[in-house]
Formats: C-alpha cells, sequence, structure tokens
C-alpha cells in the first residue's frame, strides 16, 4: 500500500479521493505531510474523505504520529496519519 | 466540557497537556483550530498527547470535522477535532 503524499499545492478534494480510494481497498490508508500548509491540507482532506466514506458505510479516525524522512539527503520531521475505521 | 482552542503561536507542548488533562477526566477531548499555522500545531500536539495517554493505557484516535465559528462578526471555517479512544 502505498504512502498518500500531500504537498502545500495539493488539492483538498483531489487528496480526499484518493484517500477514500485506497481506504476502499485496503480498509486502511496512510498519508503523510511535511510543513504546516500541508498538513492543514492534509486535514482538511481527511474530513472531506471521512464523509465520503460515510456514505459507504465506514466510520473512519485517524492516528498522527511523527516520521522522520529523508528528503535530497536531509532529514525532516513528517505527520503520519493512519486512517482507520471503527 | 471545554473546547480548546489552538492558536497558531500556541506551544505544542502545553496543547498536549491540556489535551490530555481533558481527555483523562472526560474521556474525550474537543480541539479547535483556524488557519494552516494553528491545525499544523494542533496536529503536532495531538501526536504528542497521544505518546502522553499512551503511558496511561489510552490508545487515542481523532476524527476532523469542518465547523463554522464566528469571530468578530464574521463566520470562519474551523477545523474540530475530536477525541476518543478505542
Amino acid at each position: 500500500m502505498n504512502v498518500i503524499k500531500v504537498s502545500g499545492t495539493s488539492r483538498t478534494s483531489a487528496v480526499a479521493g484518493a484517500i477514500a480510494g485506497v481506504f476502499r481497498e485496503n480498509k486502511r490508508a496512510e498519508v503523510q505531510a511535511i510543513g504546516a500548509i500541508a498538513v492543514n491540507q492534509a486535514v482538511k482532506a481527511l474530513a472531506l474523505a471521512k464523509s465520503y466514506l460515510k456514505e459507504d458505510g465506514y466510520d473512519i479516525f485517524f492516528v498522527p504520529e511523527f516520521v522522520d524522512v529523508e528528503i535530497d539527503g536531509k532529514v525532516r520531521t513528517a505527520i503520519k496519519f493512519i486512517v482507520e475505521a471503527r
């Protein structure tokens, strides 16, 4: 399962669609964002994906965790959101 | 139960402590943030509160939702995070 990577320029509805798609297939999704703008986009997408998936009968929730990722040889701290259902 | 309001200048550890405190008392907490910087601070605080509360045996998750709030007579869209445990 691929991690859905969100940037500050990601469109909320596109990310929400990706989250819903991955979740429907795997009953789980992982979303990663680095920086305040990207994290905000990710959270808005998660809120939107929640309403998409509610229509399919899934009641999803999120668990955030810090992860270190290497980008261009530098270590940065990202937020990873694990998406699961009750 | 009071909603924990997070601003862009809130300290992550202070917010995390507030979340953990409210959660321990109510087995639930609500965190509200407006704007990308505040949402990012809230998410970091949630990730930190998760590790605080894990030590107490709670496995928390959150559910984000959009809420309209009125500030100085203007309606703005905030993100509210409902914090619960499995």
